[in-house]
């Protein structure tokens, strides 16, 4: 279907993050065919009226479990140590297919609804991920996370099948990486034959990483040196890698980053509500890391919301360093979209609006009080925005939410099976 | 007009912070009638179906400056000084009464929307604002902003009548405190004026205080004090005080407002976005001090949403303490509700739901998905739930807005003058 976006305010988020006014967009083939003017014979079989209206590229989320919203506001106000091992862990084993599948449901309505157009994931039972990606038309970078735990044989196995079954399927709009969960849950022999794995099959690497202060102290603790070095060692960084967090990091893992070109997923609402603390964002910037940013699931955040993750990035880093020019708005919308999609290894495809790119787009309805007076569009978009404002959703050209009206998803189904499934998963 | 909310879950914000299902509010006169069963005999001329809504205290933004909105994203990612004296207060010399009127009319608009019901306001043209108050349906603490340039005995005469003209006023929706602006702008002698004058009409003080590390360089070179010390030596916290900011605090400046009973401000948001820091939340509320949430101006934070604020209190303070207990949720929803009824001073009127106080009510609609699945609606309010969830809000028993419609104000012809002043306010 032939899409025109007619009369709206434009940010392709290209270098100078300029707003184009009274723009068009041409979509064709699910591709953007021009933006500014459009060429008289483009036949559209559908006009969206942009009058108001902010077009934009759509938010990527580089870092969640989004099953894990089954277990949102569960267990809250407590220690990372605590709620991982006592509280989330010993839920999950409860977990089943279908509760994923759900879960996942859940999660990307709510996705959707907040202008997020394309997720990295690390959960089980990736198959109902991918099969709920599949259905709803988003957009994903899917892993299997696993631990050295029980056989890791089968492990990587699965990995390899789950890569073969789908990478690349679901009109290209699914990609897969290997998960290996952490350094701390995987020996060094398991994430050897996991980068051995990934090197063979030419996979990314999704990988937790120097997430909590615990887990530098124990690295130092057990093998000298900090989790960044330890995984550089055995060659983990010589595959595209995402390392999620990475929260507390010396002057040597910076560099170390920086030299193998890992991106970062930063998480600061899901770092901050488990008390890690503050990631050195802008130390990580100037020395040329693709910072993504990410919500982390909806059990430590609580939610799926980009934009509350923009915001935070634009006011966290400021009070952090006391340097109040530090995240501009244009690089917190940046990190979120066009850092999250180099992080998912989609950056030749989506993250600005590009002639020839894939048309992941978002429309924020500008026709609210919080968007008066219009100074300036960047700036409202990491200050005053709200995530409710998305009103429109087109992910690889197709139209997945319009008038805040999902077009894939059936909420109320949806909302009744996700709190069934919680229910029978938490035993109370 | 009798309202009866019927069958929704009640947080009356009691101690324990527990939720009622299921209940119902019966509203006579303005005030609340009862909680949980109503009386057969209860004649209700309107019914709201409370079916997967959650009613609640109406927010209270204990410290901002609403026609600052018509600065909204004017001046962004700049130091506090700089923002302060080159961009901001320029600006505001172009000020009229007509552009303070329009933009308290657009912060008006969006507090509704977002569910506060209560403000304390310091600004200029104050009659303005107070208009709009009254108009609008809304309740505030009002001031004048006062420094000590020009006509001291001018700028007292007039706070004391904007007092006499509208203490009590609005149906006792108005309530008026001195504005001296903070210690920085305010001399020795002048404060002392100020404090005689509050003294005498038995005005409560509402003063920047302690809001930048600058300020308290300059304090300690000028004084040898901190700003704290200075204006308790002064005799200001004999009387009742509410002290907007209060980032940087010595332990002894901390005993100083727990003795004195000084009711705090914290404004998370603008205070990290001007590179001011964190406030020792956590400290001052261990020490007994009544600690408040305020957005600030909209040229600071930017927008008046009070769930964003929440947000933050419960996310920033677990970061900066590195304790994951730290301000945990219903402490942070507290703080924007009873402690800052409590820093207006009108805490005996509103800041909980219960029997015999006034009718200040939001709604939330909780049939989305980030509401789901619902295990603790508490711990939502702080980390899931947006303001754009506010559907309902009714302030002194009116309904201000219903089925997110406002009923009081003409938005479109607000958002236009808003638009209209700011373009003549600021010569580009």
């Amino acid at each position: 279907m032939n899409i025109l976006i007619k009369n709206a305010s434009v940010l392709t988020m290209d270098e100078n993050a300029e707003i184009m006014e009274k723009a068009s967009i041409a979509i064709e083939n699910g591709k953007i065919k021009s933006i500014g003017m459009v060429e008289e014979d483009f036949k559209a079989d559908k006009i969206i009226d942009g009058t108001n209206k902010l077009a934009m590229p759509g938010l990527v989320n580089s870092h969640t479990h989004i099953a894990m919203s089954l277990f949102r506001n569960y267990a809250d106000d407590l220690p990372f140590w605590t709620w991982l091992f006592d509280r989330i862990i010993p839920s999950e084993e409860n977990l089943i297919p279908e509760h994923v599948y759900w879960g996942s449901m859940l999660s990307i309505a709510e996705m959707i609804k907040f202008g997020v157009t394309s997720f990295a994931d690390m959960y089980f039972f990736m198959d109902e991920v991918a099969k709920a990606t599949a259905e709803t038309g988003i957009r994903a970078s899917l892993a299997i996370g696993i631990t050295d735990s029980g056989d890791q044989q089968a492990k990587i196995k699965n990995t390899k099948e789950f890569y073969d079954n789908w990478h690349g399927k679901a009109d290209g709009r699914i990609t897969v990486m290997a998960g290996p969960h952490a350094p701390y849950s995987c020996n060094p022999e398991f994430l050897t034959k996991v980068i051995d794995m990934a090197t063979e099959k030419r996979m990314g690497i999704h990988i937790h990483l120097s997430e909590s202060k615990k887990e530098i102290e124990d690295s130092y603790n057990l093998r000298g040196k900090s989790p960044v070095k330890h995984v550089n060692d055995l060659g983990l960084f010589e595959v595209p890698t995402l390392a999620a967090h990475c929260v507390h990091l010396s002057d040597e893992d910076i560099e170390i980053l920086a030299e193998k070109k890992v991106s970062i997923a930063n998480n600061p609402g899901s770092n901050l509500k488990l008390g890690n603390g503050f990631a050195r964002v802008e130390d990580m910037l100037k020395r040329g890391i693709n910072v993504g940013l990410g919500t982390d699931g909806s059990a430590s955040n609580n939610n799926l919301n980009m934009f509350e993750e923009i915001n935070l990035a634009a006011l966290i880093n400021k009070g952090y360093t006391g340097v109040a020019t530090s995240i501009p708005a244009d690089v917190a919308v940046r990190m979120a979209t066009l850092n999250g999609a180099k992080a998912l290894g989609i950056d030749r495809e989506v993250g600005t609006l590009e002639v020839g790119k894939k048309a992941d787009i978002i429309m924020l309805d500008l026709n609210k009080p919080h968007f008066y007076p219009r100074y300036n569009l960047v700036a409202s978009l990491a200050y005053s925005a709200q995530a409710s404002d998305v009103e429109t959703v087109i992910v690889d050209g197709k139209v997945l939410m319009e008038n805040y009206e999902l077009k894939t998803i059936d909420l109320e189904k949806v909302m009744f099976n996700a709190e069934r499934c919680a229910k029978s998963l938490i035993k109370k």
